[in-house]
């Protein structure tokens, strides 16, 4: 028999090799997305698409199965982070071998199907044309749930892909006590009589100043461009080619130049979490974020505790100036601060302002949870969001484009992954309390520029993790409790208290 | 036993297979040259390295063999492009297959190894550094031919890897022929009192604006945009990511915009070959330029025969001038063709003109050929460099950095491809002369800009091909007859007579 030391040895190559696949997948995923030729998309797709097969071929393997099987018995001779490897390979391993080759496939050239019908139909605004195809992905993911078994409800089910350990209990506590603070405040904004003025906003701010912006946001914020790189996109997203290497891609609106200036800082927190995770687990599968919560939790930290915070703009608002001179003349830092922190209700998502968002999830939270416990049928599908939207923001979309077709996550069969949105809000601002403790200065080193020490509680706490831990595990190391949402409302009670009451 | 279809339908997944990982591997090599990160860079070479290795592996694995037997034997009922892949896929089965598995590891380690003495060597400009890591490259290559096998003279083996079917019985009688019409040519131009004015070839011109006419001429020149990207490197390639995607990679030089104008209509040269071959073709190993000669012969047509032409300047100058205004005051059209066609002799190839630069390529060839005829020892090989420089181009190296250290070739074990370079500038110039025939109004459509018509005779002739012929069947039945070498001296006496004397 081999020793536990070969098949670690072999263990690790493998994960390894898949690592390499996948910086080759990114590359090209990378690449796809921030300037390839036209013409040579259907290639590349095709050969994404090989690559990616092969992953899982590498992932639910025999030989996979063996050595997993082999590491498990001796599982305490190995070292910390092989153990922690093989159990988040284990994962992966039962999560893909459980479902029958050939349900998956077809359950993959659904919904890659799909995503194309989403676009016609939010494009016509008529969920009538993707309602069939949502029917059968539901279908899909409720059969899966039954080969992946679950605790207590169907839903947990899919939590737990996003969030390991989270559950709709945790939840629906943790939202009920959320809505129950907000709604109110949401309220009483509507009806405060003091407004910022955004008139200002919405001028033309050349491309090329806000190229340069966000470059240097990126560079004081400490985003290492020795590890990484800004690109132009459609729709914006951090990418991970390889430990040395994340990226952020930006879209450059000339009559919005929020969309670039914050979806670059939000993104710099995904990219600095992703610069900073242990070296050690380079090539393993804990060199990533421990989940998508935790992943939020660093870009809305940056995006909103510092980019929207009042020192941020007393010190920068300068360079926006200096940019975008004629705009911004007769602005003082001090209302280009509120403009930016503007709130008010409104239909899209991703639009939505910092207050008002976590409303947008717990819509489609509580939508979806309705789905798997069979309550709603996608018929009534659209009743249920217009009514959800009237009840939490008090509007109503006018058509299904600005309604129930916004997203594109469920024509990927991607449900369960909105609360990680909301949990990593949550998350966020449980962090930030519990800095505050440790850097007390906060504000004035945000003021001062000083952002060193600030990533570096973050590094400390969160980055370096990477995955070894679980989410909740790690909110219990860095803060010494479990998850606790009045953290996010005070912060929000205090901060649109100020802003507008 | 399975029939020739089934055989024939795993053979062509296979190869699209191994274009699709070759796709993946090219994406990661064009990023790490146009502006990935440092940081990442050990990572990129792994992933490069490992998934090279899988391609490797593919081509030589035994099911290959049993495919490539099995089509073999039953080669009358496969249709033609599936025949010459077969041959393409055993000829290289053969090539890799034959050498001892250990043995091609440790010659990869050691050529590795190699590039970055032979960097070192050159830096420092110490041939000594260099010679201990040469001899064994030679050595190791040695053994490969005698695996190989070869007919004639051993250096046959090296020089059929680059272009097939053309031996040193073939290269002695062209290159006897074009030095002594050369050699006599570029003394009389030396000796000429009318020497063009050159001041103004190195003044100042900002790097934006030779990013825009770069864009500009590969758009006139017909490079697609739609198929390809022009972006900025080190040291400038084109590469071929997809059928749909021919990119090309450019240096810019504010004290000589020469590198960037010529550089670029060179690459657009091999770019336009890559875009216009057979789309039947995709995703076999018959989806590519038919040899390193044939393809030089493209480059080298854009290059020279375009880019060099007096018409092209008649029509395009004013472009130039609108780009680095100051710089080209008071200066015609006629002076600046005249400059960009200074011809004198000079110590380093890659910096060459056109008509010094086949002596380059001689002394290389002859070098090489003496290596592997074993008449030269390593130690002597930079007396014998200088010594042919001095007998050629009258000129001899200061130092070994300027002489026989300024190729990366060797290091890599590139015995045999030099060659190819004055062979592409023979083909180029033969086509050119039965282009001629076919459009004999070639100068003025140069002149009106009308470069569909030339670019239409090079793909109907050359380019749709692909692999699927040998570069001197193409000669053939392009032109008619077998490879001449009188049609470039013809172009090389006519055009710098008019020029110089």
């Amino acid at each position: 028999m081999l020793s536990v030391n070969t098949y670690e040895k072999e263990f690790l190559q493998l994960l390894k090799k898949i690592s390499q696949y996948e910086q080759a997948i990114n590359v090209m995923y990378w690449d796809m997305r921030t300037g390839a030729p036209k013409k040579g998309e259907e290639y590349r797709s095709e050969a994404i698409g090989q690559l990616s097969a092969d992953v899982f071929q590498m992932r639910t393997s025999k030989r996979m199965k063996e050595l997993l099987d082999a590491l498990s018995e001796q599982k305490e001779n190995l070292p910390h982070d092989t153990q922690k490897a093989v159990e988040e390979a284990k994962k992966e391993y039962e999560l893909n071998s459980k479902i029958p080759e050939d349900e998956f496939k077809e359950y993959t050239t659904l919904t890659s199907k799909a995503e194309s019908v989403w676009e016609e139909a939010k494009t016509s605004s008529d969920f009538s044309l993707f309602s069939p195809y949502l029917e059968k992905i539901i279908d899909f993911k409720k059969r899966f749930i039954t080969y992946w078994g679950y605790e207590g409800h169907p839903y947990n089910a899919l939590l737990d892909l996003y969030e390991p350990g989270v559950t709709v209990k945790t939840l629906d506590a943790l939202f009920s006590e959320l809505r129950e603070s907000i709604v109110p405040l949401v309220q009483k904004i509507a009806d405060s009589p003091q407004k910022p003025d955004t008139s200002f906003v919405n001028k033309h701010f050349p491309k090329e100043r806000q190229r340069e912006l966000c470059h240097f946001f990126l560079a004081e914020l400490g985003y290492d461009f020795h590890a990484g790189r800004l690109d132009e996109t459609v729709h914006p997203f951090q990418i991970t080619i390889s430990p040395g290497d994340a990226r952020v891609t930006t879209a450059y609106n000339e009559s919005d130049f929020r969309s670039a200036v914050f979806g670059t800082i939000h993104e710099c927190g995904h990219a600095i979490y992703e610069q900073n995770i242990d070296e050690a687990l380079s090539g393993t599968n804990l060199s990533e974020g421990a989940s998508m919560g935790v992943h939020e939790s660093q870009s809305l930290f940056y995006e909103n505790f510092i980019g929207r915070h009042p020192g941020f703009w007393k010190r920068y608002f300068y360079k926006i100036k200096e940019a975008s001179p004629e705009q911004f003349q007769g602005v003082t830092a001090e209302a280009f601060y509120r403009a930016v922190n503007e709130s008010k209700p409104s239909l899209i998502r991703i639009d939505a302002d910092e207050l008002t968002y976590p409303l947008h999830i717990m819509i489609r939270y509580e939508i979806e949870k309705a789905i798997f416990s069979g309550e709603v049928s996608v018929e009534d599908l659209p009743k249920l969001w217009n009514e959800k939207y009237e009840a939490y923001l008090g509007i109503t979309p006018p058509d299904d484009a600005k309604g129930i077709l916004q997203d594109v996550h469920w024509s990927g069969g991607d449900f369960g992954y909105f609360p990680s949105y909301a949990l990593g809000y949550m998350y966020a601002a449980q962090l930030r309390a519990n800095m505050l403790e440790d850097l007390p200065a906060f504000d004035q080193l945000i003021e001062n520029g000083e952002f060193q020490p600030i990533k570096k509680w973050l590094t400390d706490h969160v980055h370096v993790h990477g995955k070894r831990k679980k989410p909740l595990e790690i909110m219990k190391a860095a803060t010494g409790e479990e998850l606790n949402v009045r953290y996010l409302i005070s912060y929000l009670e205090e901060k649109y208290t100020n802003l507008y009451l």
